[in-house]
């Protein structure tokens, strides 16, 4: 029974500490949230003490804490749960700034801790199901992949601000979905990137409508693109386009039901909110990490995942700022 | 190349006409109709001369006739063509009265003729190939069938009340259907029917909304529903459930877009219109037409499939007014 | 905070059982089974007390009761848990014997405690919402329902032997789901039923393969089928034609993956277990019950529910039997 | 009665004539090829008769030619039709060089004949449709375009060495359709190449495997994706994402039919051959072009979106060469 506990009892939040409290395997030992109000409500409903954040890193009956707070604290509570020799699973981003991500690294290495990183969609479990099957060659060799992801709504304009832009707020999953899916490391990055779902967003500096181009160094090219709207449904599809065929995942549907009239036939939107359409994928990704401390296997994705899919990001802010494909890693 | 004259240049003969004078294996030898005007047009648009059906018939230089004539002309056309020695490709049915297609198909057997029945569903592409692989055993053993065909609307009462009900005049096509996919004789049938679409068609003593049960000797079940009215384009799929799996056909859309908005993701209607639905079905049934009288091979759907599939009719418009299941055959 | 007590922790107990006491609104009070390793397994993970029933019953603490033992034992447990003042959820059916349920019932009505009937079917989130819609009008009036049901595989034949037929024990979930779509009674019912899955189901006296017609006053038609086997996975499927259009649920499938290749596109096989497929249904079915407990609405689906389905099940059985159609109600 | 030449009886050539011949309003006046087998095929099968090219051209009893021919003889032969003043139909492209595509534009525009260029794909009626819709707000404003271009397998490498390489030969059609889709003009590309489905490919100096951005002025994002090779057919797929909604047109299956059995539920493989996948695009583009002789209005696609398409595959290739994003326009 593996004793973890949670940092950050935001939307987040709720979500890890119950899945961590139904998990046959582990226990939530213990929330800390400076909020009240959010760790009193996951307090009352899985019975785990509210408790500052310090105690209970400090607390030698915890196995492993699950970073679940605000991005800017992130490599602080990574570096203090190393120091006590805690497993760590750390909400994407580890930090905004590349840099800062390898100091942390650095230290997580010298503490000998496992640290997962939380991108929650190769948990999915229509994700999981398609990597396993180019794992077992049905595609072939990989050639080309092409990953959509839009957004039903954009956040509010507080949160672009302070987001670090599109490519590592919202598609550094989709970078991490192509290395998870091109089994090779993209050498290149090119950006567009435009406002046009919301003129607030371009005057925030940032872009609500982007594709990229990434290509590896055996010449394997993936496109992502990415809208902060969609009028469906939370849109979130990947094709492998490989020398044998094409594995495709589409979207989940609110249910299965159709309607056909005059207009023709009518399926349901796109289920609509990420915590439902991921949610068998948090779910799986706690238990995945329980594996991982359980077994002293090695963590996946790591911190160096985090890293490299941030390194990304990066450089496709660099390439709309630049205009110009720019090289990685 | 055959020498086809056509009888009759309403709807369906247009589309026979044309189909015939495009053939590069056939040439359109004439064209016979009491009403001039679509015998004029098909005449123009094909070069074929209009000539009287008796002058036709009794033409030593023309090979087959194909009747598109009133149901009620057809036995005595065919009777008339057979003993002038023709191939014969009639519509269906043969008449509304069994005896009376016992009677013709007695006439046929005797002259020798090649006799074949229109019920071009069994040409269409999707059909045609669902049915050669249940023929190559892709779905193992026929268990049960179902049939669904529901017409966009109805036609007016003045056709209803002449059309010998919806058993005999709608579901014929898909009693022959159930016997090209059960592979094996109907030997009972169920019917249930009401007027829900329209009152006046029950007036006129016919229903509008119509099920049938029916069952092999070996044990296969096939039910069949029609509607006189769907909202949603012309409505025509087959399922046939096997030891294997399960070998099905839909629709057909009227294109292949998609929209998708807040109400979710629209495909377009089914085709409408069975000419547009059925296009391809009757150049192959005139193809296939050909092929018999240049080969001499035995026509299929023969004159007996026609028989039996009235006499199918027969059975479910007498379980319906008995309340009663029918033997057949 | 309702205290359900669980009798049988068999395959369908656990699920209730851990669904009961994951229910923000419910505490599972105690397990009773005459075989101590499934309550035990279920006492483990849910903390709850394993007791004999008879103490369970008679516990003036416990509020309501969900039986989930034999089908024999259902009428007796009923008659104990009314008699003691409990709410209770009973899987269906009452009984095999519909005489034995009217008795049952009257002895509920006399106790004045609600019963519901486990149709978990109704509670399936997608049968759920096209119910839903059809209320609200959303494809008008009904007019023919359409509804398969094909289990991946036989169950034993000693199971087969004591299940009162395929009828009573499989097409009852179908017989109930037709009521709940016409939204009014069938007053026909009649079957057809073949072995054709396994020779052994015949010699036991069974059919593996069925459908059955069922008509009401007002003339709409239902058309059932089912089969004990389906290769490509548990396949259940419902159609409401209406005078507005064409509302239809289909299967779900294992994931969202296909791959194209030589062979074409292929989607994965519909969810196989019947307990994966309704999970939902199960989770929303425990609600349901625990709201009719709280609130002391009127339970849905009834016992008068059960009773019908019952009804309609014994009459295709009769049907099948005699060859000939059966009135009901 | 629209008089028109057909110059090049190969394999498009078969095809334009016979759509030529077919039609109502427009009569085959001859056909040209010094290849006389496909010119006396199509003789045999339309009744026009084969003569020289010249002599076409020069004929003043005839309205307009289809230039079919190989692509190093289109300009010479437009410019001979518009001095000749014939209304000219030319497959794409006008020339592998945009300055010779300029020239022949300026003599065309100076003999006042109306020129068509042969996008085919424009008139199919599956992406017209949508293009309709577009036309009409379905989807609001324009943001984001996607377009899969997939052949079935690659072309021999003879063709491929002088083919103009995959951006000028394969990926214009795609590049006609994004200026058809996006209603602007792309400013800039960027594009990525590479040869994995065929090594010889590579070394014939071309790629296999491409992938472009195209940006428009207002910031239109359009992501096109070309394979010489696809397992499950000639895949042709087009996604515009806008302001209110996702229009989407999607393969066409060889027929509906669909099995499903342990494997899960196969459909069939996307048509396989251009000529049957765009049957109805090139019947319809012909009409077009009668259309634009009829009636004197604008032809469409115009020599000037001939020439747009062909810098956009310029500059393709150019980014591809230089590994920067490139402006156009």
């Amino acid at each position: 029974m593996i004793s973890i506990a949670l940092l950050g009892a935001g939307r987040i939040g709720q979500i890890h500490g119950r899945n961590i409290a139904a998990s046959s395997r582990a226990k939530l030992a213990g929330i800390a949230d400076p909020l009240p109000e959010g760790a009193n409500a996951l307090s009352k409903a899985t019975g785990a003490p509210v408790r500052p954040a310090e105690e209970l890193i400090a607390d030698r009956a915890i196995d492993a804490v699950l970073i679940g707070t605000p991005t800017d604290t992130h490599a602080d509570y990574i570096d203090q749960a190393a120091a006590a020799g805690k497993a760590i699973l750390c909400e994407k981003p580890v930090d905004l700034n590349s840099a800062r991500i390898v100091e942390t690294l650095e230290r997580v290495k010298k503490a000998g801790v496992p640290l997962m990183i939380g991108f929650n969609r190769r948990f999915d479990p229509n994700f999981a199901a398609l990597r396993k099957r180019l794992e077992d060659g049905v595609a072939g060799d990989v050639e080309l992949v092409t990953i959509v992801s839009r957004d039903p709504g954009p956040p509010p304009i507080s949160y672009i601000q302070r987001s670090g832009g599109l490519y590592r707020d919202m598609m550094i999953h989709d970078l991490d979905m192509a290395r998870f899916l091109l089994a090779e490391d993209p050498v290149e990055v090119y950006a567009l990137g435009s406002s046009l779902v919301d003129p607030e967003i371009g005057k925030a500096g940032d872009v609500d409508t982007a594709a990229v181009l990434l290509k590896t160094a055996s010449g394997r090219i993936c496109q992502i693109s990415c809208s902060r709207r969609a009028t469906y449904g939370y849109d979130q599809r990947v094709e492998v386009h490989g020398s044998k065929g094409l594995l495709a995942a589409g979207n989940i549907h609110e249910t299965t039901v159709t309607f056909a009239g005059g207009q023709g036939f009518t399926a349901d939107p796109a289920q609509n909110f990420f915590l439902e359409r991921y949610a068998a994928a948090y779910r799986n990704e706690v238990e995945a990490f329980i594996d991982t401390v359980e077994t002293g296997k090695a963590p996946s994705p790591s911190g160096l995942d985090g890293l490299r899919a941030q390194q990304l990001a990066d450089a496709a802010q660099t390439s709309l700022e630049t205009g110009k494909p720019v090289k990685v890693g």
